[in-house]
């Protein structure tokens, strides 16, 4: 942990350090804000004319001077009214001025250049030259997209100059495996203008994408999960009563019907409540658990929209289970021993497990909470899984659990969470019949493991780098025959995988085998069958791996027997 | 035919009756239009004060009153001013007179009762005493939801007592099995005020809806077909393009996104027309069978909707072929096949098939349209199928077939539907490359095969009356233990069905054997396994049917063996 609070301080500095230059390149740029983020920093700035792609080496190497300067950084508490003259010019910074708590503000220095600022940073500019400018994007002032729209400079720092080399070098294989490259080369989606950051599924694609819900769909009912679908539009009233249309509106679309409004579904919960309400329960059909793979619809700001990452619909493996408070723990630990075999089955690794609690502002009854939240606490013991605690950062109606996932490349991903709900059971006026005969409220967990489908295709999509398992991949088998002799030979093979359930393609082309094979590897497909004169004359099959390994002399017993392993 | 012909007149006749009755009964109503429909008549009024269910008993016993006093019919042509003269107090008929061609105008008599009429009567009102009141409902004048709304009668009518008796016994069994009374029994959807025609699926219900995706994802797998997956909104820029704003847009919804307007989809066709548009094509890769599952949302009169029969949003099982004017008709036969496959899985008999060929008003050469048609003729002939021509009733951009099945009440449905089109390749500029290099425009076959999976999954749940066949029911096999001591038994065979892929369930109930037998009955379970201490001693399974019918003795392997047979 002390080394991350290191790198914010590096990258925090680093954002003034950007500020900095590009006060000297552009003196009328107005300033706004630069945080450091998780993967490093931000400024925003309001130009006096927009920025472009090829303004950053200029930018960069001014930064790299500023940095060369050796400037100490100084920090200082001044009077509002002071820091109100500096900033005379610039309604952002008198704005934040205003929003500040107390008298004084805090305000950085190096050379001539000041920013207001809370503090925390390195000591002297020297310490800044580990940096990499990423991009320029459009935002808005507050976030707002009725505010001010501001341009972005996005870059990463680090304290040394082998962590930033490490960073590259992964950077350039993220960009050589980003899943936008990938579904284009490998034919999986695309987008269109007609539709920003809504995807269009190929039918490579869709192969993936099926067998991803066909998989979690057979999890789910071994583990006594019911699926139901609900509408993709519903009455506005339903979705203010639900509390999204006052917290989450800015994200929803809205059509008109019949003079009423209906909004097209951000979330699925309220559907699953309607479900649960549409006939009265007992006590004995408890633990009940709906899982949904629902399609919603939010809003994002085109700026941000950013290949299957950042979509505006995607598909929810959504699932909320209605139950007792001393169901809790069971079902916390199904939900826990779920996201880990489902984690191992896509090969990822280092899973980092938070438990959030109560905050101040929570809720439902104490006692409540504390059973709950000890339910959690026991399912990760018992799950033997090493977790964090963040405190008070559960939400005003729960605590919950969120899982980080590591890829091939070492970047965390957050997909899964389990999420307790006090609240729309009492909002709702949920019920179930004890076995006492009283009616008493049951809690809901909101759960998902893959988060959005969509979101986690392109993470496998990179996570893999296109070499999808053999299971997963859209083309299992490639037949490639070395002359046209074998062609019937090649399609009998073929015929029979095919009808084994394999997804089999023979390839037809007058190709000579290497352009075969290296059309086959192009497209990652796990294996290829080679059969030539030997193969015929022998009743055998050679068997190439994508990664140019080969077994000579297979018969088809044998092949078939390591095909259903594979699929596994 | 003719018979057809004769029961069409008695119906516009019944029509005249009953607004014969209504002007006798309510001088004050307006009379607008009673025309003959497919399965009865109707007329639509402007009543002075709405009438309401229990009205229609008196207004039935009103028309038998003027059918027994034997009035002869009769029809002749007046000036269009002695029309205006009759209706000077009608808006709406004055609207008609005008609308019509010519100077004269049909006016049908009975006694002193008239009517504006093209003329086909029976020639007394003594040959319309069979027939029924249905119903009232809302309606619009000229269908136009921002029109005049009106009340319109349903009744049905025949020439015969015994037809009717026939047909007032089939609808008697309909009622008994409606699917909104079996949704509700069986559990299996529901709909819910916040969204009128909006179907929720319940786990039951999901099951089936899942069960008839998978059997034609296979069919389509084998046949070649690629699937897609197509966005919910699109730009409505794209909507216009492809004609369907112009023609369809009081049916759409419509959603503002960045200030620009999208439209939720009532079709997929565009969204498949901008996959192929993805990328170049050669002639290597057609035909090109695109297969989409796409949910599509249709605004439609909340008085028309209709359980799962008529809603708003539904799942169409779509395709879009892209061919060549030369691979028509092998297309054809591959659809026709698959169409007639599908109707023998589901027990459908007596299947109509109608050609609809060229209209007067039709875009595309002759010579394509020539060939197209004769494409489609020559499929039918090749299915060995007879099929009817409907000579001009195809669509301005291409010939279709059309397939009308008949359910186990002898009613009939139009689910399957083949439809070339010779304008959106043209008008969205697609193109393969010829053999010779060349750019050419593909043909495009749209098709559906259930058409609507809610409505095809309504017809099923009373086409079958509930009791699905065994691959399609939601519970398969209930174990039933005759007393607690089985219950380890019972649980164990559930357990190998359940992992040998069967939906099983345990009645974990304390009822006795009778009572569990009713229970699962009533939930229409295919397959009972009854196990008592004989059962449990012998190492053998009783199996009872749903219709009482028992077998005894069963081993496992023997249960396992007629278990996947019924599962075919």
């Amino acid at each position: 942990m002390e080394q991350k609070k290191d790198v914010s301080i590096v990258r925090h500095s680093a954002a003034h350090l950007l500020a900095h230059a590009i006060s000297e390149l552009y003196p009328n740029t107005k300033l706004t804000i630069g945080p450091a983020t998780a993967d490093g920093f931000f400024y925003d700035f309001l130009p006096e004319k927009n920025f472009k792609e090829a303004d950053l080496p200029a930018i960069a190497e001014r930064m790299r001077e500023i940095a060369e300067r050796g400037l100490p950084l100084g920090h200082k508490q001044i009077s509002k009214d002071e820091a109100r003259k500096l900033y005379k010019d610039n309604p952002f910074k008198l704005e934040i001025i205003d929003n500040l708590e107390g008298d004084t503000v805090g305000l950085a220095t190096q050379g001539d250049f000041y920013d207001l600022c809370k503090g925390g940073h390195v000591d002297n500019t020297n310490k800044l030259k580990n940096f990499k400018l990423l991009g320029i994007s459009g935002s808005y002032w507050r976030a707002d997209r009725k505010g001010q729209p501001l341009q972005r400079i996005t870059g990463t720092a680090f304290a040394t100059p082998k962590e930033l080399r490490i960073y590259e070098k992964r950077r350039e294989e993220a960009l050589k495996y980003d899943h936008r490259k990938l579904g284009r080369e490998l034919d999986l989606f695309s987008f269109n203008e007609a539709g920003p950051g809504f995807p269009f599924f190929h039918p490579n694609g869709k192969i993936i994408f099926n067998l991803l819900i066909q998989y979690l769909r057979n999890l789910l009912d071994h583990a006594g999960y019911k699926e139901i679908s609900t509408p993709a539009m519903l009455n506005v009233e339903l979705w203010k009563q639900s509390g999204h249309y006052d917290h989450y509106r800015d994200n929803m679309y809205f059509s008109e019907i019949d003079e009423t409004t209906y909004a097209v579904k951000p979330m699925n919960c309220p559907g699953a409540i309607l479900i649960y309400k549409s006939h009265p329960h007992s006590y004995r059909e408890l633990p009940l658990r709906l899982s949904e793979f629902g399609h919603v619809h939010r809003h994002e700001l085109s700026g941000v929209l950013h290949g299957l990452f950042r979509v505006r619909s995607f598909t929810q493996d959504d699932a909320h289970v209605f139950c007792t408070p001393d169901q809790i723990e069971t079902e916390i630990i199904g939900m826990v021993t779920m996201a880990l075999e489902v984690f191992k089955k896509f090969d990822f690794k280092d899973i980092r497990v938070i438990l959030s609690t109560k905050p101040d502002k929570a809720m439902g009854d104490d006692a409540l909470w504390e059973k709950a939240t000890a339910a959690l606490r026991d399912a990760l013991n018992h799950a033997k899984i090493p977790y964090e605690v963040h405190e008070g950062e559960g939400a005003f109606y729960g605590p919950k659990i969120d899982f980080l996932i590591k890829d091939s490349m070492d970047r965390s991903w957050q997909c899964s969470t389990v999420q307790l709900d006090f609240f729309q059971a009492e909002n709702f006026d949920l019920w179930y019949v004890t076995n006492e005969g009283t009616k008493a409220r049951p809690v809901i967990i909101h759960r998902a493991l893959y988060g959005s489908l969509e979101r986690f295709f392109g993470i496998l999509i990179e996570h893999y780098k296109g070499k999808f398992p053999f299971w997963l991949a859209p083309t299992q088998i490639k037949v490639l025959s070395i002359t046209d002799e074998q062609m019937p030979y090649a399609q009998e093979l073929a015929k029979k995988l095919k009808d084994a359930g394999f997804r089999v393609v023979v390839d037809e082309s007058s190709d000579p085998i290497s352009g075969k094979i290296k059309n086959a590897q192009l497209q990652q497909t796990p294996w290829m069958l080679v059969v030539g004169a030997k193969e015929v004359e022998g009743n055998t099959i050679t068997l190439r791996y994508r990664d140019g390994k080969q077994e000579h002399g297979l018969t088809y017993d044998d092949l078939l027997r390591k095909a259903q392993e594979a699929n596994r």
